[in-house]
């Protein structure tokens, strides 16, 4: 294959240098400079900013080898460089790493259109996609658009700071058809310490991603109210049923085994642990819904926004509008709870129906 | 079905009146005295002891309706009849409830053998079975070759004194062939906070309650190493994996679906958070290894043995007699670690095979 020709074929971008996007940088450049198939140099795209100290990041980071300002002290490695000019960083490059805020993506590949190898192969890294009315709007799926060309996603249980202290962790590639790209994509991302799997399931494993933010919610109602660990893993099993039941109503492909997988049972068990929106969620619960999550991010997240309630509102449009509410009694009650229509409590007295695999063609 | 006929069809004796039972009596009696194919009356069979106060544990349970020894505080139910002899409590009983600490249960079979009703269904809630070279020594499979009864298993995230508060969790009802006993023993267990979901899988649900304080052990290690939660998160689906490729090896029957049951990922969840096996763990990795789980439990646990060691032992043996050991890597190292041939360490640097499904078949 590939890696036994002994030939510089994969030249690598990385579009996006924030705190995930520096840690998967250093992931792959400690693997160019290893593996035959692939040219050393790791291009990092990264959005100038001037430091306080009047110096350009991109200049520290090539002078430092470090990104001082979003994952400082963890060397990335000599090869990898940054540069401020989006169209030259990808130019050459004929696999993309995708990993930028979720909103920065449209207009990323609107600029990107046309200036791209065409044998170009993309990856997603980002969290967090949209779900509106009609269906959600998968970040991979905006990219073999916009760009034509193949698109994955990588996703697991990954707090960038400790993968970048190299702790062991694992993730999970989602691959659509090409399973040579997504091998590529392992060998590209794999090491000793971050394991990857890939696995012929892009939607579900990018559906992960985002509906887990939902149930880390739920999850921090229960740590709010002081219920024992019975009833946190309770809501946490009750809540991977639903993401699996969600994601199967949308893509009928997606696999149940997907959820044992990386992206499923462990960023899962890592959120609803360790996660921001558990986090918030808690302190919504522990004042009783008094002081709106609105309130609460501004004190505690310094104005960031929590995904999970905006996805658990984007989940509830589409369960309204397909009249489907009562099959997914969790993600219900957690919008119900964050909108203040329910007490907290309420999370624990959810309705025992189970979710059932539903055909969206079925509900058209 | 029976619940409409409005005759008492059923009548129920608990097998044991530890913790566990005592709550398991409350949750039948709360349900026996509302359903009509039930008998009000819920005996239960109780080791009979002396308290410190002179009485009888027998007595005193049926003078306060509190078992005070194993669930004080908590009232059981004025229809909970406490009876210290075996053979007496079951002879009316056509629904039998084993839940006695698991070396008991061979003795309690060979005493029963003949004198219990053609027509009992049992269930066991008993975790910690045995698993020999020659395979699991299931204790539903004990109860039906000794008494020559059709048996389910009732496992989940299910620690008693929580579920004794009220506080919401969930079980699985694991049965062979009868789906309308499993059923009937769904609405006998089944309340507004103990949701019981039945699946058709008795050795997958019961093989969950034993191999899971092997992953437990796994997760303490990781607490005692101070790694984050994407590491523990990951040595936990890894475990998961492992449970169900071992559960296949041993039974091709045993299905995935039943890990997403409340026995299968809710409880690995609680242990893995929550439990003493994860306790012991993270203090003998604290220690380095230095001071043994034997010393541990001595210290911490008043001389109780940890199931989990054991059982990582057992799967051992069985893993090692088959020549398998390559491809459960974490089981492996739990075991190695625990008996001192590898240093705590090597939790998080096992190798990334993956278990994969093996026919037992095959293996002979």
């Amino acid at each position: 294959m590939f890696e036994t020709k002994r030939v510089k074929m994969y030249k690598i971008t990385v579009v996006g240098s924030g705190n995930w996007g520096s840690v998967a940088a250093k992931l792959i450049a400690s693997n160019t400079i290893k593996l035959d198939s692939f040219h050393d140099e790791v291009r990092m795209w990264v959005f100038e900013e001037k430091l306080p100290s009047g110096e350009k990041l991109t200049d520290v980071i090539n002078k430092t080898n470090e990104n001082v300002k979003y994952l400082p002290g963890i060397k990335l490695g000599k090869n990898v460089i940054a540069d401020p000019d989006l169209e030259n960083a990808v130019k050459d490059a004929n696999m993309l790493v995708f990993v930028t805020p979720h909103q920065f993506m449209d207009g990323i590949c609107k600029r990107l259109a046309g200036k791209i190898r065409a044998d170009t192969e993309g990856i997603s890294l980002i969290k967090g996609m949209e779900v509106t009315k009609e269906g959600p709007s998968m970040i991979s799926t905006l990219v073999k658009k916009q760009l034509g060309i193949n698109c994955s996603v990588l996703m697991g249980a990954n707090i960038a700071n400790e993968i970048a202290m190299e702790q062991f962790s694992e993730a999970t590639v989602g691959y659509s058809q090409n399973k040579l790209a997504a091998e590529r994509w392992v060998h590209l991302f794999n090491t000793p310490y971050f394991n990857v799997t890939a696995v012929q399931d892009v939607e579900g494993v990018e559906l992960c991603g985002t509906l887990k933010n939902v149930v880390g919610i739920a999850a921090g109602f229960v740590d709010g109210l002081e219920m024992g660990n019975n009833t946190k893993a309770a809501i946490m099993r009750i809540g991977l049923k639903e993401m699996i039941a969600f994601s199967q109503m949308l893509f009928p492909s997606v696999k149940d085994s997907t959820y044992f997988e990386s992206c499923g049972v462990a960023d899962l068990i890592t959120t609803c642990i360790g996660g921001r929106n558990r986090k918030i969620a808690e302190a919504f619960a522990r004042n009783g819904g008094k002081r709106s999550f609105d309130e609460l991010e501004a004190e505690m997240l310094q104005g960031q926004k929590l995904q999970g309630v905006l996805t658990a509102h984007e989940v509830h449009e589409v369960l309204s509008h397909r009249g489907l509410l009562h099959m997914f009694p969790l993600f219900s009650a957690v919008h119900a709870i964050s909108t203040g229509q329910l007490p907290p409590s309420a999370i624990v007295k959810i309705n025992n129906e189970k979710p059932r695999q539903v055909q969206l063609q079925s509900m058209l």
